[in-house]
């Protein structure tokens, strides 16, 4: 039987910093069923009194200590929470004091400053990044001038969430090109992009999962047999070698590391939102 | 003058952990210009070596001792990066221990796990949210009864990127219902939403600053006239407010922060990716 452990991740903000460090934590240990809940904008006592109760409450339901993962920059709204007895995982403490010896600095305690809108600019190239990948998605009538990444694949390999990732967290213009069977048959990089060399990413995929996306996608066709998808891939791959274009398979790999792939390869240096 | 400091993220996986938490502290300290950059997946000595290399060069250069947030699960490689001389804040280290204790059970060193495609379902309910997000952008021969969200508002007002990014990191499926002349001139909730009064959120904006956005798509059109602007601004919000539909303003609020409070707010629970 794995043990439940109820997990609260809290913040006087959206509450994404001590979610991600908090997910990554648990993680890393094995055989218990952690049941999480986020609670954020909790920026005033009143409300750190009542995310109190719920924790307590959370503790005697399941009779066993709540775990509090707390990026509270208020030092008073920690101290609130600790008050219902769950193990207190405070993200920012440990670091803090370290960082303001070595900065000869202190902390200026604001909240909201790591996901809100801060920077306005930043932003709006950001949402436009966005725009970007949104309408350089179907390949037809792209210019790709303005593209900093091009990722080339077959239809349903993985370009589409891999350019609004690329857009949404690194503010990357991330455009696509969908191979054509008339690409496929030339089995030479399409002519369009032979000015972009630089830009291009292949994304491959195993055909067997290429077939089961495309099988829900349209049923019985094709377009989702297996043959196709095997023959598809392979000369996809084949191209991607002849032409030098870095690759990467997307069967077993997350956006998230697909996307960090391609920034590392292409040397692409840009912050994460 | 402004004291430049080099940061540095690394990881043996996508480094995206290291980089929120980096940036979120970083956040709160003021007056420092912070020269960031990425190294992920340094996951063997080798590469740790050099990434060494590259940290002790960049405190030579600017004369003054990097900072490496680091969140690399094999301790070895940790030892490697700080022979660089840089200060170390290691991301895991202060809560594995606690957390050890509190669980009675040693930490499981696998890397990748955070970020990477550990539970494949998971992971295409994930890919499906984000493809019903793309495919429901318009407001046009959509089916709400899927949808577990419905963003309402004027166009322009950040309908899709906050759709997207609910898919992408909650795997909530967002629709959006864009508001027509139509729905503003009778000022009544429309009829196509009736149904769905508990998924949906309104979403408003600075009728000044919905100008400038759609004046950059379509200038000087009575779309993106001061007029238009502010009449539709103000009929959505009295909309908002007769049918009391919970409602944001997008004008100062970042993506982050918008999804955060929609999923408070109609009270869907769902784990971040």
């Amino acid at each position: 039987m794995t043990t439940i452990r109820p997990v609260f991740y809290v913040s006087d903000g959206t509450g994404i910093t001590a979610e991600t460090i908090g997910h990554s934590l648990l993680t890393q240990f094995a055989g218990f069923s952690f049941v999480t809940d986020r609670m954020s904008f909790i920026d005033d006592p009143e409300k750190a009194t009542e995310a109190c109760a719920r924790i307590r409450a959370a503790g005697e339901r399941y009779q066993v200590r709540p775990i509090v993962v707390n990026s509270c920059v208020d030092q008073g709204l920690s101290v609130i929470l600790a008050g219902s007895g769950a193990l207190m995982l405070d993200v920012f403490a440990p670091f803090i004091e370290t960082l303001e010896a070595e900065l000869s600095s202190p902390r200026v305690s604001r909240v909201g400053q790591a996901h809100g809108m801060v920077d306005f600019e930043t932003y709006h190239r950001r949402i436009n990044a966005m725009n970007f990948a949104l309408s350089h998605d179907d390949g037809i009538a792209v210019n790709y001038d303005d593209a900093d990444v091009i990722l080339v694949a077959v239809s349903r390999a993985g370009k589409t969430p891999t350019c609004i990732y690329l857009a949404l967290h690194y503010g990357v213009s991330a455009a696509n090109y969908p191979l054509t069977d008339e690409d496929l048959d030339s089995e030479r990089l399409p002519p369009r992009l032979r000015n972009y060399r630089r830009k291009l990413f292949g994304l491959t995929i195993d055909p067997e999962r290429l077939q089961q996306i495309r099988q829900e996608r349209r049923p019985n066709s094709r377009y989702a047999s297996a043959e196709t998808c095997r023959k598809e891939v392979a000369i996809a791959e084949r191209m991607f070698q002849m032409e030098r274009i870095p690759t990467l398979s997307t069967t077993h790999t997350s956006i998230e590391e697909i996307s960090s792939k391609v920034l590392a390869t292409l040397g692409l240096r840009r912050e994460m939102y």
